[in-house]
């Protein structure tokens, strides 16, 4: 696959229909060294998800059904927002323990909404009864090439704001983020991907030599919790990454200092790459030039929840 | 006074001390127009403060005994900060009506602090008697020409960055950020001044040919509520600003909807320049370009206290 391609027509494709991401230099967090960061927790509902959402449906023929997806989390909401966007029905299964934020998430998009309760795998069957039943149309979360490539604008998008970096930390849940930033940099920038040591598919399937399925749990499950590392993220992330893990404690450490030093508020996944580099799991060498993605920031209870 | 020239020996005086806060475009928010906006709320201690207290103490004598302040708001927490990383002693009064969140905030910059009983004026009292009896330097919140030139930065910054905009939307409290916004510009562009209908010196300072005192109130109190506008600001604003005022239910929802729309969580004085917009205080032409400056992110309750 030609990703720069890919990821430079799925750019074309989305625009104006995705929020341009602020980005910053900043310096702190216990760190000897200055980063660049990008805001893209300031993304349509709260993570860059809304890009591959978009690409999705603007690169599909989209059946008169709509789109269906189980999610209680940040693609769920994404694929509600895009579908309302551009027109197109929505039904989303969400599983009861999402959480009352999420869900709130969700409906807020205007989406047929129905709360399943239990797990997750419970929503994921009602949602394949309902595909079956109506023709609609599911977008997968991360293991599929339109979804990569839109997650991939991020970075395309990030190198046309100027971006000055050597390495880039991006935290890593079914893969299909940081499989964008090694599809668009192809090692033009080293790329580390950091996992939760509670939840660490891709450092696993690293391990194997190929996805295996995983237990997930810790304060990132919800974001980052995926049992299997998709196909082409391994692929990628195979050649490209380097693979860290950090514990729940730095992470929420990290969630604490982005709000303290910066009034940046995310969910712990948003908070995941810089915990890395907070807590020495990643330490760059003298010079070397430091870019956090900021992914998510969907945070639970909500501020203004009650 | 030559403020451009004061403005722009401010900007070369504090770089490296305080952050370049990020900028963005976006639309949303209920409005029909698109919105260039300013995330000052990152800037060191959540607020713009901090450009005017590292202009003062670069800028001036200070004496072994170092700074004092009576505050228990953003100004503190600035000149707090802004003290400890040049190396001076801070000693700051807070009245205990400042609540936790405020007080937290400022004692995490590692100053002497003193929570006083009861209200400003007991905090104004002591820190006068610490400033007689150590000869420590007080220094202003908004009504003198070094922090005012200092929140001239902010825009001159702005600028830097490549603001497109015919009109700038910026809240008010004593006055020093938007008489910074004046100064710099010079009716370059347009100045809209938002102050709460329940905290609205400008306003009535306006309306009465000079600073009068009002009685203040309100959602945006503890960092709008200033009694008297400055008469720096007054000598600018009367030649160079429009004054809108916003109901606290226009600043609450501006603030829920940054929150909900953005991500960007906020105090409620940040919010209410957006406020003016969203609910039509302001309206701008068609094709009127319009920016916003959130200006303060220290909300309370602290998003991690308890």
């Amino acid at each position: 696959m030609d990703w720069k391609a890919e990821i430079t027509a799925a750019a074309a494709r989305i625009d104006g229909h995705v929020q341009v991401t602020p980005v910053m230099q900043t310096r702190g967090f216990g760190l000897s060294y200055p980063l660049s960061l990008k805001l893209e927790q300031m993304q349509h509902t709260g993570s860059f998800k809304a890009r591959g959402a978009f690409n999705t449906l603007l690169s599909s023929d989209v059946p008169a059904a709509g789109v269906v997806a189980a999610s209680g989390g940040n693609h769920g909401a994404a694929v509600a927002y895009a579908a309302r966007a551009l027109g197109h029905q929505a039904k989303i299964f969400v599983p009861e323990m999402a959480g009352p934020a999420k869900i709130a998430l969700i409906r807020d998009t205007g989406a047929d909404l129905e709360v399943v309760p239990g797990e997750y795998a419970n929503a994921l069957a009602l949602a394949q009864a309902h595909e079956a039943a109506t023709g609609a149309m599911q977008i997968h979360a991360y293991d599929a090439p339109a979804t990569v490539a839109g997650q991939g604008t991020c970075f395309a998008e990030w190198d046309a704001q100027a971006l000055e970096a050597d390495t880039v930390v991006i935290a890593v849940g079914g893969g299909g983020l940081v499989a964008g930033a090694l599809a668009w940099w192809q090692g033009a920038r080293k790329v580390v991907a950091v996992e939760p040591e509670t939840s660490c598919a891709l450092n696993a399937a690293l391990a194997a030599g190929g996805p295996v399925d995983v237990e997930v749990s810790g304060i990132a499950a919800n974001a980052l919790g995926a049992r299997r590392i998709g196909e082409i993220c391994f692929g990628l992330a195979q050649r490209g990454a380097q693979s860290v893990l950090v514990p729940d404690a730095a992470i929420a450490a990290a969630q604490r200092a982005l709000w303290a030093e910066r009034r940046v508020l995310v969910e712990p996944a948003g908070a995941t790459a810089l915990a890395a580099l907070m807590c020495g799991a990643y330490r760059p060498e003298p010079d070397e030039r430091v870019a956090v993605l900021v992914c998510g920031g969907n945070i639970a209870p909500d501020p203004f929840a009650g």
